[in-house]
């Protein structure tokens, strides 16, 4: 967490987590997982593989409906510890255990809908059918800006397809890891169903190593860095197994010349300053058309100045710390690099002298050829540009690597139907009057290019957690 | 047809007419279907059924494949036929016929996806499986107005559904039937497969009656006027049959103040007086925000002076004559009946005087309240009204018994989502910036309340043509 | 229910009914709805409907999530008042209860899953979108047997489609009714909701023609006999409504040369036996393999012997009593008809003579052509035949007049493809070694012919909840 | 081709080929493609995508539908070259282009059906819309052994989907690609569509590596080794491109022991033996339940004596040439291998003196432990295993790196049902009582593991060839 001394932690006794843990350290103690303690797990898991996949699906769904209800006993806590954990702010803290519990929800429906198909055949007497099976075993490693609710869309989906899940979470938020795992675990066995359906390990890049290169996890869920997920995916394609990346966003919100200027401003400022901007949906480019670009820039830097920056638990905090000092360390070598290219800081771009990793929310005005925009900078750092007509606008929006989210603010629907088309935003997330942040996990979750291609919660993005026999 | 004399209908020998025809006249001679032809018919169908259902879907396929490209080569002649023998111009009658040979060719897709589910069971080692049957045989009644399309609509689908046909089409049609039946017959017979599978009868409500009552008939599709269309349905439902039913509509255009004027212009001119207003989509009711009642009514008014009215084979004919001479008597007394419930005519109100069943488009301002608004007049005959709010045009929109279609135009995504939504239009078909007519194979096609509940077409239409078994 | 007495009925309380309630009689006393508290209820609700069908779809899910969570905490006391009233067994009573709160699940999920299409345009630059909107209100009328699911079925499904529910509950059923919605108008208004959303009526026939007449109604789900069903429908034709029919069923079960004896006579007693034959699943007919039939018959009335008579609350007791006086006098006039046309009574065939209303559970051996074979005698009663083809055996299947469900026991993979392909049993629900009971929520329950043609529960059933725009 | 000299190939004027065409040699001469005409032709290509996503997809398909007219008038000409090119016998020949035949028709109606969704969302008064949006450019690489048929199925796709084409086909099938070509370029000009929109080359790993590295092609389906499959897809995530693989196949046919014998050994037969081996679904492997393991040794040995071997365009020819010299150097060091490795030739073994590819069909008896057997040699080479338990035939089925196709012959469910379920075979086609080949093109085609995980021709697999913006 973003460098708190130890307060009083008396909740964390209600998850279950002790002064020592095995596996991690600042607020507890607690140990990493060995590659010895790996192969024992994944044995386990194995094992519990052969016994979960024969369970009819309606019935795994009841039990992932059991862990909905379990975590929503302990919503409360659970979010206090993600916003301790991690640094981001209570509200989000909380938000995203609720993810998972309407993960678990919206799974048990499916697991009485993960439905094949029956094709009519051309011979005679015969039927095509399309049947899906689960994969064994899914292993899901997460980030630490989401410790909690990525592995709520990849693990609900997964257990109702049948499949056991081995889950790394991030080597920073290792109670997060250890508590949930705990609230599973109790589940299953209250269900009389082997704790190693849902395996996890706290641990680095020597567990996930092992997880991308193991022939008995045919499909690897990954997300994090861009350059991490290829890294994985190779080491996974090697094997023929099958990988589900969701890598780093780098993703734009346009305000055209006829938007709401008032709902634009609300959204941008969340959208680039929540999770101090360490969401992989976070808004870091600003595309403003020229007759709105001075006001709505004015609007922003007013509205900057008055974020309220504290300790994430508390009530009115806008923007907690930065995760890690290293973190820290990428934002102020970061804002060098902005000014080497350019960039013209037109509020924040300090760190702030305190004992957490806290920085300062921050806007450049900046060219978009810059290379420095092409990349993701983990921060509250937003670029703005201006351009003249919606075509240079979709230009300079697709114009990075990356391809997660995207908004446009508009009234037109000419505008919004040309955004939405074939000529329009190349990302997975395609918003209209609505900021990056905030997908629902109805619909599937995911981008584009370097980010990806995967999709994960809803729609039928189940059908990437099983294999089809025709 | 719209009482025309005999000219030179060489090209109907094309189509294997001859002067004397088993069931027909005006044009042509035809004998009418009697109770003994028609069982002697549907024995013959319902042998026919055996094989036909036994038929792999995508050999079934291959046969309405063939269908489709056996009009193809005739496209011109039936388009002519249709013109020449229900009165439309002969754009519209080509349009017709076109449009049965892109069903055939959708219905070939389709052949290979009448999909049934595998669903998971909550008992262990069982499946369950929603398979689709044929139902045996499908009736279907057609009206004179699109004596093809609707035809081709609902026996495209209904064959490759593995069932055998049994149409009846209007009276006043009979050659088109004959025509069509003729060709379907060759590409049957062709393929070494019983004729019967594909059944027709020129004849009136005495088969009708027949093919309602008739138990070996499971699904009867029908599309008519309300008051029959009720009818029809008492008497399958009586002997626990379905029905589709595609019945009348009352279709209103709304013209909100921020819209293209010269586009809604254009878009109610070709939707109230093609196909001389005898169309199901016809609008009937314009609904002008108050702003540019004036400017929408004053330009309605000028193009309506303009209208080409005359021969329907003759190139630049807008408006041909009604289908027949008791057309042509209700449009008299409907205007009657408009004056004398407070009407007033501002363009238009009589018929022309001439050897065919001519009347002038006509346009008349009236109150929503007026009782004969709720009614459909078979004709060119479009009211106008005014309203102050979206709210109030919403309420006129629905306030009418059938439900067919509808269109807005405006350019405001948020007037947009409230009429496709749940406190917006009430009808089938909800359109925006384009006329209430020109529905597209691909969607679903019908109406609710008055109109029937029925869908025709594309998107899951056939799961209607076929039973489900779980 | 079935004349039991006044026992201690303690546990009543525990559901908020006492000793009097506006609506019931034997067991507690109740006051029928009279057409004033008809109409004033429907006022409500209607007025509800606007404030519901505004609710996002996922939020009115989480309004079920929540009643089905309160129905599980009562699922003990639910299923006992179920047992008594209804006077089915209790494991019976209490697994009814649980299918509501799986409904409730099930529904939840589905609450993100209400997709609409967008459909590839002919036209440039235009979409076709099919927009699935609420319909507003859903009439739900239920008979005695299944006070409870079918109620579930509908009703949940219809909540998150955004419609409000009105619920007539059967007259001899009413402190079920009471209980229910006592249980979910908590819910609604702990949500600061109008209970209205659920409104339900205690009455007989006269709150059920009400409800079929009333055009605010736009569909009307009814559960009953085949005779009051086609009433119904022809009343809500009338005024152009929907239907969905779940009608009279006349369930056989096939057993082949092959098939698995011991599990096809322990399948047919708890099909036929089960809920004193009071199950639109009930199994009536039992059409045996001249090779097997022998031994079948023999097995069964051993069996048939054994069977515990008695309380339903009882442990162990595995047929209880028929619902009211009247069913017992049907009964006995059944089995009069029954002799009269050559039925001989294998074993049973008598009233028990009792307090309550209890008969022996009976086999008799008729031909398939008596014309009380086509009929639904509500009741214990099991007709046996025999036949020597697979052919014989599905035309014998088929030729009554009802379709819900049928089963065959076999292990050939050719007999069971003929069985539930396009010339095998003409039922919406198809066994293979199951009996014909036990329908599974994920699939959609319903029948074809005179058991009316509505589907219930899952798969596409939810379309029928709403109304498309396309 | 295998080898023929030059005879008279005068019909191949008909498919527009010359003496002298741009990219061949043995039966005429092609030049193949350098990186400055891939680079000319992918400028072309890239220009025509931005004019062919725009047009509506009906419409594309309308396009396809003459692709498919046009090539059924040259079927048995195009048949002809395939089999002379390729090597294959004439049915076979005909039949592949049959298939792409077939595929055209089924696309037409898929254009209509690309469907988005509109998902409910949480927030009030907002939609989640599901759009579908065309990728750009899709490049296609095929093998010899389907010069016609995986095109199709890629292709016909890719284009109503709204991609253009770029189609590198196998260097040693050349006139293929260009007649090919030829066709859909008339048909695109034709239509005033430029040709790019089908763009290809005849070229070796050159123009390969070119398309897997070019940043303009959002994905390529590759169909060859799994080797050279690796690398494609290494290249292509590495610019975060996405790869469809269709592999090597090592297909496994089991005959349990209440098999239909005589059809097992018929399947058997035309499984391995078609196309020479040279399919990817071509039958390696038989495991034989002991106690029918002498039977159909002794059976396949017969019919293995009596095939007919020679000219593939003759009549009567069962099995033709192997595709080049290479391949038959292949079948002489595999046969090496399989003895040096312990495995015992029952019949055939050796190549035959003439002066095509010619080589005997060959039954190995051997251990299915034997590494060779894990391998996939390109030929009639028949591996045959004992085995006890279903179990064990299923261990060994899934025993190989491979995951294409398999099946299974038995007349009991619950084989079936164990056979396609979880702990069955994990291929992507799982077959019962049919030969590993022939796959149906309204089923999605593809395996798992190293065969690669893409799907292709029906069910969803279109999904594949679009970008999805949420």
């Amino acid at each position: 967490m973003g460098g708190f001394g130890r307060k009083a932690y008396e909740f964390l006794s209600e998850l279950g987590l002790g002064p020592r843990n095995p596996g991690c350290f600042v607020i507890a103690e607690v140990m990493e997982a060995s590659i010895e303690d790996y192969e024992e797990g994944l044995r386990a898991c194995a094992n519990a593989a052969k016994i979960w996949m024969q369970i009819p699906a309606p019935k795994r769904g009841e039990i992932v409906r059991q862990i909905g209800e379990a975590l929503r006993t302990k919503l409360y806590y659970l979010g206090r510890l993600v916003s301790l954990e991690m640094g981001k702010i209570l509200p989000e803290g909380i938000g995203e255990v609720q993810e998972i519990i309407d993960m678990c929800d919206y799974a048990v429906g499916l697991s009485r809908q993960l439905n094949g198909s029956i094709i009519p055949s051309e011979r005679p007497n015969h039927m095509m059918l399309e049947v899906w099976n689960p994969l064994g075993i899914v292993g899901v490693i997460t980030a630490f800006n989401f410790p909690c609710a990525v592995l709520g869309w990849n693990a609900c989906i997964a257990l109702v397809c049948g499949n056991c899940v081995v889950w790394k979470g991030a080597p920073t938020t290792p109670l997060i890891t250890i508590a949930m795992t705990e609230i599973v675990a109790q589940v299953l066995e209250k269900n009389n169903l082997p704790a190693a359906i849902f395996t996890s390990f706290c641990g680095g890049a020597e567990i996930g190593e092992a997880i991308a290169r193991d022939t008995r996890i045919p499909l690897v869920s990954f997300t994090g860095s861009s350059k991490v997920g290829l890294l994985v995916q190779q080491n996974v394609h090697k094997r023929f197994g099958k990988c589900l990346l969701e890598l780093s966003g780098n993703n734009a919100i346009i305000v055209m010349d006829d938007a709401d200027i008032q709902l634009a401003v609300r959204s941008v400022l969340f959208a680039a300053v929540g999770t101090a901007g360490q969401r992989c949906t976070t808004c870091r480019r600003l595309l403003l058309h020229e007759s709105v670009y001075q006001t709505v820039v004015d609007q922003l830097i007013q509205v900057y100045k008055q974020v309220n920056i504290g300790d994430p638990l508390e009530k009115g905090t806008l923007l907690g710390p930065l995760h890690t000092p290293i973190s820290k360390e990428n934002f102020v070598k970061g804002i060098e690099v902005i000014k080497a290219q350019g960039g013209k800081i037109l509020v924040g771009g300090s760190v702030i002298d305190s004992e957490g990793n806290f920085v300062q929310p921050t806007i450049v005005e900046i060219a978009p050829s810059a290379q420095v925009v092409k990349e993701e900078l983990f921060g509250p750092v937003l670029y703005v540009m201006k351009f003249q007509t919606l075509n240079e606008a979709i230009e300079i929006n697709n114009s990075v690597p990356q391809g997660l989210s995207s908004s446009i603010f508009t009234r037109k629907p000419e505008i919004i139907f040309k955004w939405i088309g074939p000529h329009g935003s190349d990302c997975g997330i395609v918003n209209v009057n609505i900021p990056t942040n905030g997908a629902e996990i109805g619909g599937a979750f995911g981008g584009e290019k370097a980010t990806g291609g995967g999709r994960e919660a809803g729609s039928d993005s189940w059908k990437q957690y099983m294999r089809r026999s025709t």
